[in-house]
């Protein structure tokens, strides 16, 4: 286990867009959000582009394999969030991200996800979880 | 040019999901809806299932290249909706669906996609459009 | 603590408009699902349409303030899904949903909502959670 | 009839989220689009934010009575895209603004939204269209 150490920090605006009738951010969108984030954090920590990660690792993607999410203080149309996202937990083939969204500075969404580093298995067709290279665990130690 | 005479019927009720904060559908939602509606359409009139509609004839797909709507009558969380799709053009390579939403059987929503019959060309790799088969325009003419 | 023995389920196919680039549902819908589920699930135990609940109960609403889901099976274009949702737990004022969704038989994603009895406090103009009356947690035993 | 010279313009990056099964962008994401760049404009037009815009000039809002778009050139995961908005036409009491969306320099998708400005009629209940306001109008000739 290890845990990575950059931090990737988004600042953005809430749109008409993500709210619901109550007024606040309807709670699909945050799991939207952590997506956006963890591949923007991928692009910023490896210096590769997140269109571009699959190929040059040679994997088919990292596929979602569990998502949850704790919403304390909601966030509303027009405000402005900040977001913090960072590996939690490198397993051996699987890794944490935790996602923070601070509203008024304070702490209203504190979210997970845990995702695999996926090949397509040549002889059964299907997906498979290989070892996240240790070259990529580093570029988490080391970026900033 | 010829008009499908077969039109797509559904009923769904409005989602919290769908609704912004002014308690009504989200703009964006009802081209979500026509999409959804296309095909529903085309599998209802060919009796092929929308994800094999591209094997079967042998193209990429029926990309959009318009989409307009006319928004009269408000639709709101819990109303439950009527909504009617038609071909009102068949174009060469290129077709016309209208999309109308009724709410409390009054039209709320009025809007249309044009679409393109399409294949990739082997020789530039990139899309290109084919004629819409005859027996694809008549499956419209006489379905059901 | 009770656990509501009435089960709702839901039957409806994944459309172009619920998938991502990898040909699967896009994990933020089923998010959406789960609440769309909800929703339906209380009109259907409660016998109350789902945008009179509110008012019925005298209550602002039922915020959400935790969900999680665990993806095993991705759901494709086309796929007919079943979804089962269900009381796992009734607490004081607040009570867990869990949400399945199963994909050719298979359970595919496993999730859950807690979600609080709110109203608003008279006194602050804040959120303020209160007691799940009895005859709503009765009305979960019963239904059916 | 005046035109408002001032462009509003947006650089933001094609997520995995707006995308679908092609590869590229869902239609419905750039009516959301369409949506967001229509309240940032009038936020940096009026210098009003876009949360405090119905209480500022006494209406309801800007509602959407028509949308539309056409599609050229699709945006991938990934591409940086340009957005130029502009009202096209200022008429008694609503208004068309042009979405104008750039890939790779080339105009991908040409849209437009015509709104109204809107108030609740005392009276009735209903919604009510109004004059738009000549200062209003005025800012987006001279802002910049």
């Amino acid at each position: 286990m290890r845990v990575g150490d950059f931090v990737s920090k988004r600042h953005f605006k809430i749109e008409w867009a993500h709210c619901d009738p109550a007024g606040i951010v309807f709670n699909a969108r945050f799991f939207e959000f952590f997506d956006t984030a963890t591949w923007e954090m991928f692009e910023k920590a490896l210096g590769v582009k997140q269109q571009a990660l699959a190929e040059t690792f040679n994997i088919l993607g990292i596929p979602l394999v569990d998502a949850r999410a704790t919403f304390t203080v909601p966030a509303k149309f027009g405000d402005t969030v900040e977001m913090h996202s960072q590996i939690s937990e490198f397993r051996r083939s699987s890794f944490e991200i935790r996602h923070q969204i601070f509203v008024d500075g304070k702490l209203g969404v504190d979210g997970s996800e845990t995702r695999v580093w996926a090949m397509l298995d040549p002889d059964t067709g299907k997906l498979k979880t290989k070892p996240v290279p240790a070259d990529v665990m580093a570029k988490f130690q080391h970026a900033a």
